[in-house]
């Protein structure tokens, strides 16, 4: 049934299971990769279906902005806009309003914001983001919530987390369960306050949302701090239910959630850095325009079984890079997309066979020289 | 054998052809994508297979500076290092140096120029731009030739076929017929006067060349000069060998084109156009970005059978291209190309049952008032 989550095995904290949704089965963990208007970029749906993809993440905030999410349900929904078939998951646009637009002003009722395209001004309530999902027919829809700014103190963590808190019960209210058959997935904010994570986990899991999120977590802190505070929460969370890590995030940052028993993961990583030239392979980052890959006849990544690897060299992928030749993105974002989602792949396989500390140490070799620089 | 060109059915002047290469048979009249740096703008070796094609352009001039013949060579030429394994024709550079380096200097041994990209000093001879060609490794090469301006006087003209007959001379004595498998086809200049080009067409066609290119149109005279010229020169190349019409053109003119006996084209149009929202279709020119199209579930051509048209609406298509998204790029450069390949082999279906001027009077209706404009 629609909503359904079932785990089918576990090692440690770690689980892999199954969410099901109108578009099909998500199983998890899961990394989705992030097609913010109606197109992961670079990439059309036989490139998603290729790389491996199970659902994808669509940006409510932009979508609405432009080509509108009523125009978009004229079309019949996103899935049928962007041809797309199998699931999707939307976020709120809370994240992008307190991130990208100018000229906030929060109320009770919701946010005033300005258009970081024309200027124009719009106001997200809790209720007016689940009708813009709605129209956008996707099959996990967000709530809306306060993202707060790292360094925020507890005092006004707390005064956000009452208003986060108020606008989730609306959204329950809202959007009961079932409806349309579009699952809403409540959001655990608190900062980087531990009791504040405690009391938004209990208010929020009281909720009976299909699914629980924890929200602001990668907007500037160290990894420390993040580890730290996702060690903390994703336990408070109902084991029985989906867990999504918003936003998160590094290759390592993934494995961490999984450990913690994390389920969904979005994160614009892999799509952004292959249109900047840096791609994650097997043994490591690689940047592409670097000089050492002029004459370099071996693929990007020998491991890997992607379009671009199983056809072009990495000096192809260098002269592409270097002239701005518009297939480098493409040709690069195939390939980022594939790491992650095998990332998330492997890792299911690691959690059946009991073998997922095995697995998470592996890139952690890897990685972390890399990532600590 | 490689370089033989067989004739099957004549329509008036049309033919319908096969030319032999290393990488295969064209048929003709072919069209020829334009990959300038070893990648026809965002598209892959896939998707120029899928849409038809059957042999691709690359450019002598783009390639030599970056990434460099050598390197090119080095990575087993350009077909390995693209992953195209269809037929490569290579221009000469002339053109390019012509139209965008700065600095040029002409004398009898060569052209010297400074390249667009970082200002350097460069040298090409007759002989150095086959060598270029040659470390490609295409299948059919051009010799290097004067492309006069548009408005170049008689004086001018005469006075620049000499010096492009004899580089013709220089480069049929350095790359002797057969040699490596590679094809080399002389070009006729000649300006807009008519004697000069029986001229230039009576030098070149004396050297033994595998194929004749008419250069030199498209310059910016209007159709009908362009038409007149054609018409007068096209008969004038030997009817056994292919004849090619460099760098053009919209629609009509490659239909002139194939009705006054030529049977290879190329054109930057449908892939520059395709990323200027400027699309071909069976109705006619469509601009995607147009207002009219935000809510038109229609595809794009319902008469092409491309993937752009199998799967999206003229809405979704109109949506990437205002967000500025990587996948409108391609999306407009798949259907392109397609239309214009589908153009060539169209004809060449005509030719064979002798209705080439109804297939061409049809393209006339539908494009005469779009580019009358």
């Amino acid at each position: 049934m629609i909503g359904d989550f079932s785990i089918h095995a576990t090692d440690g904290q770690a689980r892999l299971g199954e969410l099901h949704t109108a578009h099909g089965i998500v199983r998890t963990p899961a990394f989705m990769p992030v097609g913010t208007v109606g197109t992961v970029k670079s990439l059309c749906p036989q490139d998603l279906r290729d790389a491996g993809s199970q659902i994808i993440l669509g940006n409510t905030y932009h979508l609405y902005l432009r080509p509108g999410d009523e125009l978009v349900a004229r079309r019949g929904g996103l899935h049928r806009f962007m041809r797309w078939d199998g699931p999707i998951l939307t976020d709120s646009g809370g994240f992008q309003v307190f991130s990208l637009s100018g000229l906030r002003k929060l109320t009770p009722d919701g946010v005033e914001f300005r258009s970081h395209i024309d200027g124009s001004k719009h106001l997200f309530t809790p209720e007016k983001v689940l009708d813009i999902q709605r129209n956008l027919g996707s099959d996990v829809m967000m709530v809306l919530d306060e993202c707060v700014p790292y360094g925020a103190d507890h005092a006004y963590t707390l005064k956000s987390l009452d208003l986060t808190h108020a606008w989730a019960a609306r959204s329950r209210e809202n959007h009961a369960p079932g409806r349309n058959g579009q699952l809403l997935f409540g959001i655990v904010q608190g900062g980087f306050f531990k009791d504040l994570r405690e009391r938004s986990a209990e208010a929020v899991c009281s909720m009976d949302f299909e699914g629980h999120a924890i929200g602001g977590l990668s907007v500037g802190e160290s990894t420390a701090e993040m580890y730290d505070l996702l060690a903390h929460t994703a336990p408070l969370l109902p084991a029985h239910k989906p867990r999504y890590l918003m936003g998160v995030g590094k290759p390592l940052d993934i494995l961490e959630g999984i450990e913690h028993g994390v389920d969904m993961f979005d994160c614009v990583l892999p799509t952004r850095n292959a249109r900047n030239g840096t791609l994650y392979t097997s043994q490591g980052q690689v940047n592409i325009k670097r000089a050492q890959y002029r004459e370099d006849d071996e693929p990007l990544d020998p491991a890997c079984s992607c379009y671009t690897c199983r056809n072009f060299s990495r000096a192809y992928l260098r002269h592409l890079y270097v002239a701005k030749e518009l297939l480098s993105y493409r040709l690069n974002t195939i390939h980022n997309v594939r790491f992650f989602l095998d990332l998330a792949a492997g890792a299911r396989e690691a959690v059946a066979h009991g073998r997922f500390e095995v697995y998470k140490a592996r890139f952690r070799e890897i990685f972390q020289p890399a990532e600590a620089t």
